[in-house]
């Protein structure tokens, strides 16, 4: 049974891009870490039903810096939770996804993941993820 | 209580994005309606904890076919279900947030929605929708 893990959105400050989540619409903070692997300073915050994740880029020229750069602040991937993905990549290549990640790597949390190019996904950006918890 | 309504995508064909929702991802489809009022076809699809609305665009003036012609298919909005989208959308006023609908309006399913512009939310089109149910 798969569900929605976060929705990721590209920031360019986590600290003001809180101020609305935080503050505004009053979703509780989990919160922060730094991956320095996707070059992104995270911020999770409560959504009731799944995450929000924001995301601030290390510096301009990691994935979510030129993202900005090239389209603005917004809405950058999304993410499903699977329950195996080894299995879910297997069903994907014998559909003929094109596939960021032919095999699952480690991401944050320890969570295996892995991304789907947009060109298969109707230009969405979309992350599996599979964790212990 | 918020939690997330929906997840929205643009997409050029509901057939075709539906071929990966419902066959690939193996995601239920709750759905399809016409939303003139919006200008496009809905397809409602089960994500598990949330809703997954794949958008159609009726006609390539509408916002839709104006959002895919400008940046392509992709993460177009994502929606707060409220319990008092008339309390919410003062808060935000207060707050000096950027209103797209000032006052609620009437959206697919009965539901009272609002629209919060994306200068406001870092780029994120962002709907409330408050529903009976």
């Amino acid at each position: 049974m798969k569900q929605i893990d976060h929705i990721a959105i590209a920031v360019n400050s986590l600290e003001e891009a809180l101020s609305f989540y935080q503050d505004t619409l009053d979703l509780p903070l989990l919160g922060i870490e730094i991956v320095h692997e996707q070059g992104v300073r995270v911020a999770k915050v409560d959504a009731g039903n799944t995450h929000i994740e924001l995301l601030e880029p290390l510096s301009p020229d990691s994935p979510v810096g030129k993202f900005i750069a090239q389209r603005g602040q917004g809405l950058h991937h999304i993410c499903f939770k699977v329950s195996n993905i080894s299995q879910e990549l297997e069903v994907l290549k014998s559909c003929n996804m094109r596939l960021i990640n032919e095999e699952p790597k480690i991401g944050a949390g320890g969570a295996k993941i892995a991304f789907i190019h947009p060109k298969s996904t109707n230009g969405v950006l979309m992350e599996l993820s599979e964790t212990s918890y």
